[in-house]
């Protein structure tokens, strides 16, 4: 099994405006995204990859001359992995809104000729798909093999089903929900407090001030980072391990290694993620709930889809616990649509689905597998 | 069952230092206490009650001429309820850090004559016991026939009967753990961060700027309130029930009533509550942990203990969980401790301990009761 290699990013320029769910357009914009593999005479092998709140267009692979630059799901994507790109050609495409690439808050806002800053329209996960179907339309795929996603990138996957039925053969969803939870909510909500009213954040547009409101991004990944982590696997990995020999009795000093740990990842995601993004990608996880417009009803929402669908959870995670998993099942259940699942155990929390686990990529493989050969038959 | 009626909060000072766990020590300080009930002539009948991080001496009764003023665990602690006051002579103490009375940073350093601020020294749950000891020796209490706590007061109840074995007949400890699991320590961390990096901290020192860091204390108790309830009783109090009939996409006005909810009880908390007590509680949370002075070995770390124990945990309280009681309850059977433990089946998280739930009261009824006949036949 091997990497993709070297990848260069692509991009895309659309000049028709992209009508959102909440009413604004996005006048002009720009989509940056990455393909692995080939695609196949028949087109018929295409697999889209859908990002969930802090990952990109970079699937795969890695950028000649920058090391540790590995794509977010390399351990799944290249040649004889799960996601095999000797026969599948995936597309990873960034989703408007984000810092990475394609058109967001960073990006000169048409009308005013500066950053768009707070003034980027409210996306949802309807949006981006729209969005990646549009970016699929020129490059020539009339129908996805495959779409996949963890989190919301699996929100992203399930939407597919529904607004372009036609269009999509396999959803795969993973670590996943129909829609967030009062608790998801809140803690999406907290994270956003703790940015807004930092001062350095300016109302949104904090470019024009030379500065970033990295206090608040901080504690924003913090609160992120512990509900990402399962109970279990903090404490198997910090526990109340100490970073001296004694205790220091401070309030303000770090005195046990999960503090150092938090900090640090805090740190780090404050200098390269952008605040208006976070506020946009969190907004659209709140959003996403197929089942409102049918009154709460998730199977009627799931009656147009006509992909088969791979529903995969992971045992401890607890901020798209198993049971929101099900939730989906018994909607595509009760439509006697195609569904597999799988529960996988794994000790990882919501991070498993990023991760290389034995048993997790055994199930991808077999299903793609599948997928592929179905792919070929098309072909032949 | 009835009130207690108008109480009036008491002052007791002490001019001996109170050395601490740091190495530092208190140098002369007040406690604030409150007492409802009648010690008995043999003074068999006395009752402390431990408060948690958001509470003080005001546990019963009501402030004459203050609606709303009832203390936090007037459910509890009355003539004719579970803890009641025609049996016993119950005590409320203000611990040391606090900022509802007692000496705490908010008062005056002695060395500086200024609030002491960041400069307050840091306590533990071990230091607590040993203010409420001294008070209690003023009060010419050499025995209690019970120490009762919930959360942070459960564990300063667990450490009486380790700090002063001879001094507790019977020990309540409900809704609370041996230590903080990593996850726990991370949520304190987050708290302390949000609050330490709001400009206006000041470094402790924000009196004399004459500016509080509420936007800290807010995430800061925005991020306890998720941990304070379950994730089943969010769903059901708020789900995801909009604030207006319609969305409105915006990522910076609330949209949900759960964000409507959290955004109040943070706006309320910061506009009260001292931002340097808040690094101190959950400091003293952080670093209670009796058997790590035994290698980690709970039951060795319990062994001194000759009280009889109550342990009590709700089933859904994510954040001390029935495991970390069953914990507790395992470390004293190895001992051959008296321990009756109850896993009472509700629906409120964490919070259910401060709540009217029928079975838990019940049960600290039915062991209260022979807790009274104990202290009548010492009595006798």
């Amino acid at each position: 099994m091997g990497s993709v290699g070297h990848v260069t990013p692509q991009q895309m320029h659309f000049a028709q405006p992209l009508p959102l769910r909440s009413g604004a357009q996005l006048a002009d914009y720009t989509l940056v995204y990455e393909t692995y593999g080939t695609l196949n005479a028949e087109r018929s092998n295409a697999v889209l990859v859908c990002h969930a709140l802090n990952a990109s267009h970079h699937v795969a692979g890695s950028y000649e001359g920058q090391p540790r630059s590995e794509g977010w799901w390399d351990n799944l994507v290249g040649p004889g992995k799960p996601l095999d790109t000797e026969r599948f050609f995936v597309v990873g495409v960034n989703n408007p809104g984000s810092c990475f690439g394609s058109t967001g808050p960073m990006s000169a806002n048409p009308t005013t000729g500066r950053p768009y800053g707070a003034d980027f329209p409210v996306v949802t996960v309807e949006d981006w798909v729209d969005a990646q179907a549009r970016l699929l339309d020129r490059l020539g795929i009339a129908q996805l093999a495959a779409v996949i996603g963890g989190s919301l990138g699996g929100m992203q996957a399930l939407s597919w089903t529904l607004q372009y039925p036609g269009r999509v053969r396999h959803c795969l969803a993973i670590a996943t929900a129909p829609n967030l939870s009062a608790q998801n909510i809140a803690f999406n909500e907290v994270a956003r407090r703790a940015i807004v009213t930092d001062p350095d954040f300016h109302g949104g547009h904090y470019y024009a001030h030379g500065v970033v409101p990295k206090r608040g991004l901080r504690v924003a990944r913090m609160i992120g980072h512990i509900t990402y982590l399962s109970d279990d696997s903090m404490e198997q990995k910090f526990g109340r391990a100490l970073r001296d020999a004694e205790l220091g009795y401070t309030t303000q000093d770090i005195e046990f290694q999960i503090e150092s740990y938090l900090r640090h990842q805090g740190e780090k995601f404050s200098e390269y993620f952008d605040a208006n993004t976070y506020l946009l990608i969190t907004r659209a996880l709140d959003y996403f709930d197929p089942a409102r417009a049918h009154g709460g009803d998730l199977a009627r929402a799931f009656a147009p889809a006509l992909a088969k669908f791979l529903v995969v959870s992971f045992t401890t995670d607890w901020r798209f616990s198993p049971a929101r998993s099900r939730e989906i099942v018994k909607a595509l259940v009760d439509n006697r649509h195609d569904v597999t699942y799988a529960e996988i155990a794994a000790p990882h929390g919501h991070d498993a689905f990023l991760l290389d686990d034995a048993r997790y990529h055994a199930v991808l493989r077999a299903y793609l597998d599948n997928v592929a050969a179905e792919a070929a038959a098309v072909r032949a």
